[in-house]
């Protein structure tokens, strides 16, 4: 099986690592916008090869797109839409409802929108390891709208690389993610950012034992990925948003009023998420 | 060097075998309210005896109290108000400012308040490991009201478990800690406490991946241990919630009006924690 990436940042960069410890891909190729980011995965081994959109549309079985939501869409329209009905094209983008309103009639069946729920805060193809998947969820949107080679290519693509496999609806997916994911990134870019604001450096670096270096880490993540990907689950962020200030205000109202046993209670509460993650 | 330790937990019990691999301390004393813990301290080979606290008074150069700030209030009035002046009492308390205006004038320059800026979700004897306290910050506040000789004590202990000092005053040390450690758990709380009520656990499960498991993390502490900080430590929480809860509202604006380029220059400047952390 040959397999194409586009986008060799940490994603793409990544998957081509996790690719080459299989024995089911013999070939992977690779692509990106950066030329220095195209040296950089070949000296880093990310890939075997280089070779342009078209080029993997003619020779690969599976296109992967992992770059950002907003160009997924346009590769889609202007590179993909007369692909071959045997090439199976995956994207990697964080939302999905904006990317399959977009994905051309032409090659729906084809079309498997993917989310794997891992990263790290680091970007580029230096920031990218074979075990980035390992052991991580991947949700596969509508998958009743993909044609079942395609569904069944991508599900065994996903599982050799160790990766637990959830189907969600598109909708559903971005109303969760807003909440479990979009919103802890809102957060963290808010206390990094008030918290810039109001400390030196001294005290941050004093006092930022490993609670605040724990929450400020997703701060550090791509503002250009994570402005797209606001934009693009806009909504379902300000509702995400409106919930978790209320718990905020709510607990603040806790302890304005002195009220110890309710804050102990908000927090044994809030602690059963140890019984899940 | 005989060191007392009065709380065998996390804090207490890591202090014990960190001690144990110095060689600077000859024999490591025990002491908790619990009988379990002190059973578990024993196995665990977190300190070397149990001794009671009156006997740790005559027989310790240090005690360290690493109990919760109210205990640690009453353990001074009740049991140390009258220890000899050769013997070093350190604190551990999360927050500063209530147990130093409770410290007995008697005892007043045998006292080292001190919090190290280190510790995990977990609590117990169990949770405690040896290297806790390596690379770690220790605050040592108001030490111009310590007795050179005892602040050369505790400054040795500290240095010799690895950790780096810091000296603040005590209302130094709560206004920035509510902002970089206690503001940080009101917002890990909060997110947990919103999500269990919005979510399933199975999406839970499917999309908290890295980021939210992170941002959750400290949500797993002792309620009791972190409703008893939010008290000792109200006024300066309930400013910190408050620039927070304005950052997060600015942020939520941005996406509101549509001004994608604000959102990704919030991200930005927000991002500048890297070069701190």
């Amino acid at each position: 099986m040959k397999v194409g990436i586009v986008g060799l940042g940490l994603m793409g960069g990544s998957l081509g690592l996790a690719l080459q410890k299989t024995k089911i891909v013999s070939t992977v190729s690779g692509w990106d916008l950066s030329e220095a980011h195209k040296n950089e995965a070949l000296e880093l081994g990310l890939v075997h090869e280089i070779a342009d959109i078209s080029t993997m549309k003619q020779n690969c079985d599976i296109v992967v797109l992992a770059i950002p939501v907003e160009a997924i869409i346009a590769t889609l329209k202007n590179d993909l839409f007369d692909a071959p009905s045997n090439l199976t094209i995956i994207d990697f983008g964080s939302t999905k409802r904006a990317i399959l309103d977009a994905v051309p009639d032409s090659i729906r069946g084809n079309f498997v929108a993917a989310h794997p729920m891992a990263g790290t805060e680091y970007s580029g193809p230096k920031a990218a390891f074979s075990s980035l998947y390992d052991g991580a969820t991947v949700i596969f949107c509508d998958p009743e709208l993909t044609t079942d080679r395609h569904a069944m290519r991508a599900v065994e693509l996903f599982s050799h690389i160790g990766m637990k496999i959830v189907f969600m609806s598109a909708a559903e997916h971005d109303h969760h993610t807003a909440i479990i994911s979009h919103l802890p990134h809102a957060i963290s870019f808010s206390l990094a950012s008030g918290v810039l604001q109001q400390e030196e450096r001294r005290h941050i670096v004093a006092l930022g034992g490993p609670t605040f270096s724990g929450m400020i880490r997703v701060a550090k993540s791509s503002p250009v990925m994570w402005s797209d990907i606001f934009k693009q689950n806009e909504d379902e962020l300000i509702s995400a948003i409106d919930m978790f200030s209320d718990e905020l205000a709510r607990l603040k109202g806790l302890v304005a009023s002195k009220d110890w046993q309710g804050v102990g209670e908000f927090m044994r509460k809030a602690r059963k998420i140890r019984e899940i993650l």
